[in-house]
């Protein structure tokens, strides 16, 4: 029987690199299909981006029908020299494991593959279903990964009833925290343009920095909120404003700003959009100023309930460590922002501290004690 | 005997871009010293500028001492093909000289040549003195050209008692204004550093973005002045802002402004360094922003008096034009801010139309009107 850290050090010395699976994704199709996985390689393509591997396994064809979630690809190590251990032997020094992907999110993969075998070991007759989405593609621009195993799943009318994602939640012990949302983003670059002229005939020309700096002063001015039940207030960022006029003495013709916004459920992309296209439109007024405003492709906030399934998870993780864990919105997007719209779904995994750094670690005791969480999880929800 | 007008073909000849006097002073210099003249070649160095040649020239030891400066150095003439007629040619057509330098300022460097000649010739018993101050690097650094010479004749003691800068001066007719003054010029760079981070955890960092837009919010939002008696209102402008981050959810470390200051006779340099000290202290005052400030090497505004010899100057312009001309102190620096630590000084020349631009040209009747009005304030200045 192999271990969940046993598991995590075969992955880890895949070199998986985003978008390349090289490997483990080859080997968690041979672990769950001797299980008796109905196994699928899942391969998309979009121009400007590398194809990519997904692998999506489900066993039984029951309810509840539960997901586990991940990627198996990993930012680059760096500079290899600068590691204690090198990032992809998996080796482990006085019961910690090292290597580029053991907290994000190679460690929470193999403790969901060493739960759900162990788990049908336990119940070899499955009442319900237990499924993997596992993708390459979430460390880089995430369009032929999880997003479009989504649309597949969806559009076959495959909805698993819960989906736990093992991203790295978990802040001082693990599983302290167990993520039931995250807020929206809302990205926008503003370009304004005037006259060019020279400092000592402003009459002349028509400067639009201080147009810029009126638009970004009323945008920042605003406090959007503060905060809701479940999230923490809304923020505003200026990212950042160019012109890259090296004349001392001339007065810029162009100029350009990016702000971003992450937004709790008070808000939806479309009002943030409207209320900063008044606001630009208010600050430009009378200047003479031209602008063009750019949005990004926002992503919505979103909000699993914390009852149900979460609650389920919550007390798998009061039963195995003793502690009830922290529901949080915080922090930045996953992939949870696509399987939303499929099912509910909630994150839970190991420590973050050393996620994307040099000498990436987790202990072996933490992938242990998820992957029984994870077990207990399953005996919860599906019986 | 040659006229203003061919004097000016001949120094249009001379393809002489900043620093290269390509033969034009040594033209001047055979023909003033073919008229008696003292001549002086003047080379200057600085570590990282060119070397410039100067021509000081002067006859007579007697007083009032009539100083002409000038400059016979030109900005480059861009694309020649652009150009009806070669920039480098001083061809005519229809009465209109054409070529790089013809109002900016070999025409009036022909000017002053043509009628002092033509004065000595009137007056062969000179009871003053007439100079020149010719540099080769008015459109450059202007660190090597009248600076330096400036201050070797202060060293000296020699001072004229006035003295006439070529500069292209008039805007409609020929002489229809003289330039008695010049605002005070105050550059400055300010720096701000805060804490990178990412903008899903702005509570990790620090955002210098938010301080900078208030400094200069504060610094744009003060109305200097309403102008002074022979000055316009002073002026702050922000001619760029930039950060150079690329990453749309990264919060930056730093980003930087520059902004300049054109300013009259109610502000020094050092008040309004004083102030801006104040403002951006104000702005960053419990942000946790850091920032440094950079002033570029300022220069005081002054202003000539428009008694004395401006008067002769202007009543010079009234006798051979019929217009009284507009005596202002508009527009960007020229080297009377240096002539100005020496003696009074005014700027009186061509029509700037055409300045720096393709097809630079002025009609010859203007060089020889021009000419007539030097050779005038001669006799009015010295008898
Ligand atoms: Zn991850
Ligand atoms: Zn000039």
């Amino acid at each position: 029987m192999t271990s969940a850290t046993e598991y995590a050090q075969t992955l880890i010395r895949c070199e998986s690199v985003t978008p390349d699976e090289a490997g483990a994704l080859a080997y968690l199709e041979r672990e769950l299909g001797a299980a008796g996985f109905a196994c699928e390689r899942l391969r998309f393509s979009e121009p400007g981006t590398a194809d990519v591997e997904n692998l999506y396994a489900r066993i039984g064809d029951g309810t509840p029908h539960i997901c586990f979630a991940g990627h198996i690809d990993v930012v680059p190590p760096g500079d290899e020299a600068a590691w204690r251990l090198p990032p992809f032997a998996g080796e482990i020094e006085n019961g910690v494991l090292y290597g580029r992907g053991a907290v994000d999110m190679k460690g929470a993969v193999a403790a969901s593959l060493a739960a759900a075998l162990e788990y049908l070991r336990e119940k070899p007759d499955l009442v319900g279903s237990i499924s993997f989405l596992i993708t390459a593609d979430e460390e880089g621009p995430s369009v032929n990964g999880t997003r479009k195993v989504v649309e597949r799943l969806i559009e076959r009318g495959e909805r698993p009833d819960a989906c736990v994602l093992g991203e790295c939640t978990s802040e001082d012990a693990v599983a302290d925290t167990i993520k039931i949302g995250r807020r929206g983003s809302l990205g926008a670059e503003l370009i304004v343009r005037g006259i060019q002229g020279h400092v000592a005939y402003p009459q002349k020309a028509r400067n639009p920095l201080p147009a810029l700096i009126d638009a970004l002063t009323r945008l920042k001015a605003r406090r959007l909120d503060d905060g809701s039940e479940h999230f923490q207030p809304s923020n505003l960022e200026i990212t950042t404003i160019d012109t890259g006029n090296k004349a001392t003495n001339i007065i810029p013709a162009q100029a350009s700003a990016r702000f971003n916004i992450r937004f709790n459920d008070l808000h939806t992309a479309p009002q943030l959009k409207a209320w900063i296209e008044e606001e630009v439109a208010a600050a430009l007024l009378d200047t003479g100023v031209e602008h063009t405003l750019n949005f990004d492709q926002p992503s919505d906030s979103f909000l699993t309930s914390p009852g149900g399934f979460v609650k389920m998870l919550g007390a798998a993780v009061q039963a195995e460590t003793g502690r009830e864990p922290v529901l949080s919105t915080g922090g930045g997007t996953s992939d949870a922002r696509f399987i939303k719209d499929m099912c509910p779904v909630a994150e839970l995994g190991l420590l973050n501290a050393t996620a994307h750094k040099v000498d990436e670690h987790t202990a072996t005791a933490d992938i242990e004690t998820l992957a029984r969480i994870y077990k207990r999880f399953l005996h919860l929800a599906i019986g």
